[in-house]
């Protein structure tokens, strides 16, 4: 039976905004279709999200790029968080993830909700580990019910897409943890499930109740984002056992909620050198039946704190041509504090450069529409035309400053090789 | 004959520097002598540079970044260049070349000669095209005796490097400007000397008395930076006739200068979308000998104005990978103004992430060094030990600012992952 079939939330979203996302993406109605009926494309929409504009996600579709952002123990103010939000959707984001882990995450969640018109994600693990950590308790003794019980609770409250690290075995835990890897688990989500294993002796709850996760994520077209809870923290531990391990997984989960009329995503690297990221991609599409990739960078070096936006850019532009179709961002402020509001633009902008350096490799018409655009309103000197084609528009006047109304830029001035042979050698420059 | 034999300026400033060289390289003073004598190693140190530190380009040596300086017409403040060349420097600049098209040269170039102990390149064209720009004259009207005589001056001042246009010529100017490429010549010396050309009806003085410019460059060891006048200006121009016409004639005059007693770099690239830069790199580097290759970029979009220092670490990692040697910075304010101080140190940043992530991925001692170092800092939590690997420590504290006192990280605190796993499941987070 196909998805649509089955998941009617999903064929519900997809009636409605069909002819718009087919315009959108540029794309046929029946493409779009199979794509979903495939696993190859997600349609990322709650009906129970208000104003929400439905995405698409997986290659023909364009690129997409999420912004995370959320409160945390050390900087808890909620507003910065909406500000941020605003501030990513004004770059060009097209999802945001609430990763809050401080103060009221279901107020804080519902006025994301509210303010965001464009697919939310969560990663509903966090709130229940929260109630524990907050009273200094450890998370490791949890009640795998409580999780379950917030994953519906987030799904009817409209949430678009939800990590749940299913994936994530004994086993898996365990090879990442035994000494070979230089960082072991740096997933919050990963360590805290492979915590909770430990304590308890028992499997991941997610992966063995996951039958449970699909019939709520069906009933409110949640798109599940398949966690990597083991992906590399340090470009050495990058294509380690533990990491594949959990990408097999990764990929028979997919397939099975495929088959329960379930939309899924698989979570990727990470930290992976850059000679590695084109294998990886490739392996991991391989083995997750071409379902939607959305990773986290990749970052393609771990030397770079306060510049990981560009480090990732590296490893997002060479993944999106070997068929990553989302890019998580990463902020100047990864692996050092909570991103500012310049951050998560400078991190938005970062990832849309990588998604278009990518789709213009892969020769994807939009991308190369613009590169034209630009080209040709470079050698006629019309800024006008180059803001146009900017991916930010605004900044082409921000640094042409007091020389906006020049003919020429400031850096060359009447030094300008296009104007040079513009005019008959014979003339006046 | 040797190069060594042939060019006494070099053999001296070798013999002074080779052991400081080859422990500071990592290299076996023999590996650097045969670099040398092959001409896939250049050492840029000309002997009037006073209290220089002559520094090795050509792999495997380090990768290489180069900062662009220099005033403009519309931002001509000498004071400000000084101070940006600093900023270079402080960020990890290799080299500086002073790209001054605005008021005093010959006393700019004086000053920074003397501010920088490590090679300063320039590009004497500009020099010659300028006096007759400022008085509004056509620099096509400028006698060729003007620009050797202009060469001879610098190369006596002390200019360890020079950007010479000899291998552009008559037919591939035409072929660039005829109508097939969208951007025409981008390069201004390129630009300049097209014109001049054109209005002349000559074949480019450059090449014609090319050994002219070898009997100075040898004689006060320059490093001839054989220029890329035709390089393409938008990705859609890239790799066509024009370009590889001109990159052919870069690769006889590299061997025949070699052949003199003259060390030669090939500069390239430019905008190439990210498909085509390695086949870019190793076609070059094939057509010119090895020389070492100094790219602008490459730039892989033509769309991200305000940030094409990403784009440029995107296209420089992935050329760096292919044989790369020598990074020439973009920074935020490349198309659009003259960088600030901010974007001087924000474009050497870019750089020196591409090359790290292109050593990383050829296996460089010193790259992975710095990475291992990292990611066991990261693992112990061990802030000063981040701050001694990361390519910019001081941002470090800067980012962690009123929270680098905590044992975690300001974006998971007591979510950290790697506490979680850390100690005992059984005992205290």
């Amino acid at each position: 039976m196909s998805i649509l079939t089955r998941n009617t939330a999903l064929a519900g979203v997809l009636d409605t905004h069909l002819a718009a996302l087919a315009a959108d993406e540029g794309l046929a109605p029946q493409t779009i279709r199979d794509g979903i009926e495939g696993g190859t494309m997600v349609l990322l929409g709650n009906p129970s999200h208000p104003s929400l504009r439905p995405l698409l996600v997986g290659q023909p579709s364009r690129v997409k790029v999420n912004a995370n952002i959320g409160t945390s123990p050390l900087c808890n103010n909620p507003d910065r968080e909406i500000e941020k939000l605003a501030a990513a959707l004004g770059a060009g984001a097209d999802t945001v993830m609430d990763l809050s882990i401080a103060g009221d995450l279901l107020a804080i969640r519902k006025g994301m909700l509210a303010a965001c018109p464009l697919p939310l994600g969560t990663v509903p693990l966090y709130s229940v580990a929260q109630k524990y950590l907050d009273k200094g308790k450890d998370p490791a003794g949890m009640d795998p019910e409580e999780l379950f019980a917030e994953i519906e609770m987030q799904a009817e409250q409209g949430v678009d897409f939800m990590t749940v690290h299913c994936g994530l075995t004994r086993r898996g835990a365990e090879w990442a943890t035994e000494g070979g890897r230089v960082l072991g688990i740096v997933s919050r989500g990963g360590s805290i499930l492979a915590r909770w294993m430990r304590k308890n002796g028992k499997e991941n709850p997610l992966l063995e109740q996951y039958d449970r996760i699909l019939e709520i994520a069906r009933k409110h077209n949640v798109t599940l984002s398949l966690g990597d809870g083991l992906r590399p923290g340090a470009g050495a531990d990058a294509g380690d056992a533990a990491q594949w391990d959990e990408v097999m997984m990764l990929g028979r989960l997919a397939k099975a909620g495929l088959a329960e009329g379930v939309q899924c995503m698989i979570e990727g690297p990470g930290h992976v050198p850059m000679h590695e990221v084109e294998a990886q991609i490739v392996g991991i599409k391989k083995l997750t039946n071409n379902a939607p990739l959305y990773v986290l960078g990749p970052l393609t070096i771990d030397s770079s704190p306060g510049y990981d936006h560009i480090a990732g850019a590296i490893g997002g532009a060479i993944g999106v041509r070997a068929g990553v179709d989302f890019l998580c961002y990463l902020t100047p402020a990864e692996h050092l504090t909570l991103p500012t509001i310049e951050d998560v633009k400078a991190g938005v902008m970062a990832s849309r450069i990588a998604a278009q350096a990518g789709e213009v490799a892969l020769g994807r018409r939009h991308a190369l529409e613009r590169e034209a655009g630009m080209s040709q309103a470079r050698m006629a000197l019309d800024w006008d035309g180059m803001k146009r084609c900017a991916l930010d528009p605004e900044m082409v006047d921000a640094r042409r400053g007091e020389h906006r109304n020049e003919e020429e830029c400031a850096m060359c001035g009447k030094f300008c090789a296009v104007k040079m042979l513009r005019d008959d050698p014979q003339g006046t420059l």
